[in-house]
């Protein structure tokens, strides 16, 4: 954990900012994977670990905004648990180690909440993402379990986002950790994809693994394909066939719960052929522009814009389009190559704060997200700041079935060349992605450079 | 997936036991990591893999008992999801694979299921462990959530039970399939061992990853310490230090769900020490006994007894206890050492069907769990049938919290000496688990031997 002083600020922070009521933190509890005893891997709610600090199951904390008093509640260990689990902390030396006052059992939390709205407070919680919680919640503050969304705090979401977006400088330390473990998962995954017949999920069991030696789950369900244009697929089943790119985007999260989320696209066998390095190196153009143009005060929005427009322009090298590229990015046509946003937040988690729900975090009232297709898949639009770390991922896919349809429907015929589009479609796809922070006039790559240009990842390949 | 027929004998069997009414089987759906989008890795109801084979998210089988009647119910899949998913089946496509007739959608089923229970028809499910699967259950049945539970269908437990007990020869590949990963995962812990200072979750997390590199995630959340004795333990964080055993308690589930379930405890450095191999050998000497009394029509908790009483007889050699060891095991003074069961069933989960209640898969009517300290952590105690599969895991550790209590309360002072088990307290504890197929006459240890004798584990460590 971080020291006492850190947790401390937060909440502090956080009771000016949510001004008054009671601040309910829920953190998670075990979630049965095949019967009640056998579970999955613990995964602390991100919000209760960046308030509350601990890594353990079946906590809550509570702040009385007015008062500042602090609670953590929590279900004391009996003496006999001890023979099965060894010595354990009580619940109230864990609240003194992150500064928090007051301890309780679930009965006490209940009492506090029950007075507290019996006299017209309020209580804030922020959106739960698992069912468990939900019915806690509804239990707690006597809602019906199917309406607990409903009443989430607008003003509590707002002032963990504006605290949450940026990072700390030992903040970043920790990215920076989980980002030297994405670089030995990477890289294995080169020399493995390396060798024609490997099926994909020994790749990626093996990244999985390096990952948890390193102390942490993956950050995500591992996505590593030979059809890198299925966007929403973590299929794992096939072997790897020369001809074909890999696209494997992986990240980890370290023991402080910080996230990586990094992605390589390489070509099974290790040498790019002539058609794999061209859209390659158009999507290389793309990553870097985007990052060259990430800094403060400029919306995310129109870096994403810009990287299109400079795949566009390779594409229209490569006699995909033609026409006026600035035109067709305007018009949407890239969203045919590169149906996803440019990026994301990352921190806690890897699509920061995503269970507040994604326009709170990426959008706010100068920028609204967009309706057209590609671009509306962004979830970070808004002006960027000093202190944000995000992804920078732009990619290009050929999509059967939406190359197809968009045929069929006669869209962009100006634009686009089909038939030469059409060349392509076993292709699959290709993605390259980094982690941002934004610097003070910039920006800065994060992590040890993870080998990226066609000829770095050939030699690392050919290890 | 097995044949198509496989999966229909399945359900026509179950049909006869079940006799009337309508059998609802939940499949399992994503749940969420930390936030709605971001998921645990899905693990499909083994309930519904046994009887349907799929596995894949929202997917709901029903039989009609009386009338034979079949259904698949889910969603299908959009034409414009197919732009992120890849072409994908169609429902009725899956149904036929599985030689099932009827297919519709969440809607049709609230209308069979309403239909069928206005007609006075009742409708079997075996418990829900996941929250959303209650919540479903309780939406479809017209149930308050809270109550659930308490309508589960005891005929749909003890037809289930009835099947999935005995273990056909295509079930028993795939465990044995499980097995050699198992095999690798255990060898390759114990040459990581061999070297002081390496991080607990370096090695389990290594494990894991060989896990999920051969294609399936592991059974349970790997046990990976050098504090043997803390029995509820799933901590990482230490350094393995020369003088301290690790207990390694670890399995997989192959890609079609079957597990494997292994443990064996190394000492750290490669070389047991005089105190270590005398436990070790005392417990290897109950686990060999345990396996050789395995054969059909002998009570698991017989087996248990003459395994610990074994225990007690070598503990008594080394000056551990005293008197006459079968009355000390009548007792109950075994579990100071081993406070856990021999063993367990084991198939498609690795504690197999617990969610359907322990008792109703390791007792009957005709053997009752018992309620002594130890023997009362038995799972598995009824009579053996050929074709059932379970682990013989015996163990012995120095639960300082344990051997604190039981000497202040004076407890078998005629059978322990406990000053010579105070000098055991530091020493952590030993477990090793095979996996046993009961055959015609005997049992089998499944899968390839793994390292188990002192000299076994030394030389593999020397590797």
């Amino acid at each position: 954990m971080f020291s006492k002083d850190t947790y401390i600020k937060r909440r502090q922070q956080l009771c000016k900012d949510v001004e008054k009521g009671l601040i309910l933190v829920v953190g998670n509890s075990d979630v049965a994977f095949n019967y009640q005893a056998n579970q999955y891997t613990f995964r602390q709610d991100s919000t209760f670990r960046y308030f509350f600090g601990y890594d353990i199951q079946g906590l809550i904390g509570v702040i009385d905004v007015e008062s500042g008093e602090e609670y953590l509640f929590g279900e004391e260990v009996d003496m006999n648990d001890i023979i099965w689990t060894g010595p354990i902390p009580s619940l109230s030396e864990r609240a003194t180690e992150i500064g928090v006052k007051n301890t309780g059992n679930i009965k006490d939390l209940r009492n506090l909440i029950d007075k507290s709205v019996f006299a017209g407070r309020k209580v804030h919680y922020v959106p739960p993402y698992r069912a468990e919680n939900v019915e806690f919640i509804a239990d707690l503050l006597h809602i019906d379990y199917r309406f607990v969304q409903a009443y989430v705090s607008t003003e509590l979401i707002a002032a963990c986002v504006k605290q949450r977006s940026i990072k700390s400088e030992e903040e970043i330390v920790e990215i920076e950790k989980a980002l030297d473990t994405a670089y030995t998962m990477h890289t294995t995954m080169m020399r493995m994809a390396a060798k024609e017949g490997t099926y994909e999920y020994e790749i990626a069991g093996t990244m999985e693994g390096i990952a948890l030696a390193g102390g942490g789950p993956v950050s995500f369900p591992i996505i590593l394909t030979t059809h890198g244009e299925i966007l929403h697929g973590h299929d794992h089943s096939l072997q790897i066939k020369k001809g074909r790119m890999i696209v494997s985007d992986a990240g980890c999260e370290n023991v402080m719960g910080y996230c990586s989320d990094i992605t390589r696209s390489v070509p099974v066998g290790g040498k790019f052929d002539a058609r794999q390095k061209a859209i390659y190196e158009s999507v290389l153009s793309a990553q870097l522009l985007a990052a060259k143009l990430s800094r403060p005060n400029v919306k995310y929005s129109e870096i994403h814009l810009a990287a299109v427009e400079q795949l566009g322009g390779c594409l229209k090298e490569l006699g995909l389009l033609k026409g006026d590229i600035h035109q067709a990015v305007l018009e949407g046509v890239m969203g045919l190559f590169m149906p996803h946003g440019l990026g994301h937040m990352m921190g806690l988690d890897v699509h920061d704060m995503e269970n507040y729900g994604e326009n709170y975090v990426g959008y706010d009232k100068k920028n609204v997200r967009s309706t057209q297709f590609g671009l509306a898949s962004l979830r970070l639009g808004k002006e960027l700041q000093e202190g944000f770390v995000l992804t920078d991922e732009p990619g290009c896919y050929f999509i059967p079935a939406l190359i197809d349809k968009w045929r069929a429907e006669k869209k962009f015929m100006d634009f686009i060349n089909y038939d030469e589009v059409e060349k392509f479609k076993d292709f699959g796809g290709i993605r390259i992605e980094d982690d941002l922070l934004i610097t003070k006039n910039g920006c800065r790559i994060l992590g040890k450079p993870i080998p990226k240009t066609v000829e770095e990842v050939e030699n690392e390949m050919a290890k």
